[in-house]
């Protein structure tokens, strides 16, 4: 297995041992041709996933939810979670694809109108342009603000949770508004609502986050477990995975343009960003050819590691090269520079088909 | 006017003054031809109601918001509010009922199948044999639970709402569950949605109440204030009616059985219940002869008064015989509990035919 450690500043072994996530890698072995994300150590962490990989490994029902909340431009590091749900769609997953109006709503003010134009323009576009299929009958995405399943589902589980505790798990106060206080359950309700019986009943769900939506993720379970009796719910897995570096080392944010490449940027816009990325190089030509580069502090490794190298002897051949000083950061960057040219070249040209199905997937996907 | 002074425990005077509730009587000549509710000072308080006086004056379009939540059996108290609702789609209101299956999980433990199915069986059929054509087009039903609608409206107002404040209102605490929270706010949605542009947009809206619902009217007031600009919210008005006596001289109540007479009840049982009731009579025939009755404490009184006889010359004609002792609390109560017999012959059987109308009243109604 590759390491891909990178340049995040989220330590993420501490986030292992300090919550209780299991390592993702004892359960590797088990899964037939795993995700890369999976093999590279990019998913790093995982509660109950044993029950996904039997799953896979009997054909079972099972779901996957990875909810989207529209807030801002897709980068490439959001990728990753549409890379994901492709391969649990072509693994026999039901996928679930809660928009999240209501919590953009509560945290950021957006109106659920703009949720809704931005979701269509940016976010599912985006989906279908890397690849995901909203045609196919296992694959539901839908507003939180138009589903009145979840809504009456949130309501229901609402009853077995205390003020108390959403304090302790969110640090609400006294000031905090209703809105804020209920959007973490019409969260619990979407990952949970797959097992109703109208949706085939109670399965295993795996929901991949990264590690910060933790929290959600241990409330959606304590409250599977309140309900068992009433809905028989399978308590969900979760896998958490590490987030990609920005351009400048730092996090990569929609909300700093520096820092990120934009899906929606011109293939040529995307070579020159990659270009001005932060590299593990050393201070001078000499001693990097002395000592080698620093993958694990390179931003463009890790534009390589997650999304550009299909293959990972390729992908171990350029670290080889680049820890031993037989290549230089310049070639490296061009030669990156130019792998990502060509993705967008491709990907912008099915984002501009891909807007006009956009726009009918959610009026096909709303019933209630 | 008469004083229909009743044998409640409540002090409704105390009310208007401790909490700006405005007496109802000061508007009353203003309105043409007033149910006898409003001429009879059952409908003592009200906040706001002049909207409405010009509203019924200007024919403008008003609305009507008033709530049902099915738990146990209705009695012949509840008819007071079917009676009011008659009178308003009379003149030319929108009526909204809403069935508070949400407030009746979070409150009681009742789930939405079971509220759904109490609400068709008992509610709706009562209300069709009252007199209430649900097929007319300004007359809508719906399930809290599944009204989309109701439901966003709630989240979207929430974000203005803070813990405290329910907190300061409701007596909430750290322990209070989730659900129990949200529920006034769906409330608060329930009388504010008929306001949203869907629907015909801004109108002066009344919501008639006992005033132990105030609590509700108040935090809907200012929530409509702190959301005047963005839906142009004109500020609800309410109506606070008395609450009928029980049987033995205190609150009737479904979940007291000998305190009621239940919609559901044969003639047969309601004429006896009648005959049962506490009465305002004197200690011995003698006594009554000399003093007369005490009609302002006595359950046959408020009989009549809210429900059995319909002109007011008539009901003071009784009033003044028992008070001057003309007429005996015997011969009053058969002469009563013939009139309760008679209401029940024709009402019992417009019931066996309502309930056929009532199960298919929630199917057309619904829709999302």
């Amino acid at each position: 297995m590759i390491d891909p450690w990178g340049s995040s500043n989220v330590d993420y072994e501490k986030i292992v041992e300090q919550f209780g996530i299991k390592p993702f890698k004892e359960l590797l072995s088990d899964i037939n041709d795993p995700h890369w994300l999976m093999r590279r150590g990019i998913i790093f962490g995982q509660r109950d996933y044993g029950r996904i990989v039997e799953a896979l490994h009997k054909k079972q029902d099972f779901a996957v939810v990875s909810g989207m909340m529209p807030s801002g431009k897709m980068h490439i590091g959001h990728k990753m979670i549409v890379d994901q749900i492709l391969w649990y769609e072509k693994n026999g997953a039901d996928i679930y694809i809660p928009i999240a109006d209501m919590e953009s709503y509560s945290a950021r003010g957006v109106d659920f109108e703009a949720s809704k134009e931005l979701a269509i323009k940016e976010y599912i576009t985006n989906y279908i342009a890397l690849g995901l299929d909203f045609k196919k009958k296992n694959i539901q995405v839908y507003l939180q603000s138009k589903n009145i399943m979840v809504n009456d589902l949130a309501y229901i589980l609402s009853k077995k949770v205390t003020f108390n505790e959403m304090k302790a798990i969110y640090g609400f106060h006294g000031s905090t508004n209703m809105a804020h206080m209920q959007a973490p359950l019409i969260q619990v309700a979407d990952i949970l609502h797959p097992q109703m019986d109208e949706l085939g009943g109670p399965k295993p769900t795996v929901v991949p986050v990264g590690p910060d939506q933790d929290p959600h993720i241990r409330l959606t379970r304590d409250i599977a477990d309140r309900f068992k009796n009433q809905y028989r719910f399978v308590v969900p897995s979760s896998t958490y995975h590490r987030f990609i570096t920005g351009l400048t080392g730092g996090k990569m944010s929609s909300s700093q343009p520096k820092t990120a490449i934009f899906l929606s940027d011109t293939p040529e816009e995307a070579e020159k960003k990659v270009k001005t990325a932060k590299t593990g190089g050393r201070e001078s030509l000499k001693e990097q050819k002395e000592k080698g580069g620093d993958p694990s502090n390179c931003v463009i490794y890790e534009m390589l590691l997650y999304h550009l190298i299909e293959s990972d002897s390729a992908l171990e051949e350029i670290m080889e090269n680049c820890k031993n000083g037989t290549i230089m950061c310049g070639e490296c960057k061009t030669q990156s520079a130019e792998l990502m040219k060509e993705f967008f070249v491709k990907f912008s040209s099915r984002r501009d088909k891909a807007l006009k199905e956009a726009e009918k997937v959610l009026d096909s996907a709303q019933s209630c």
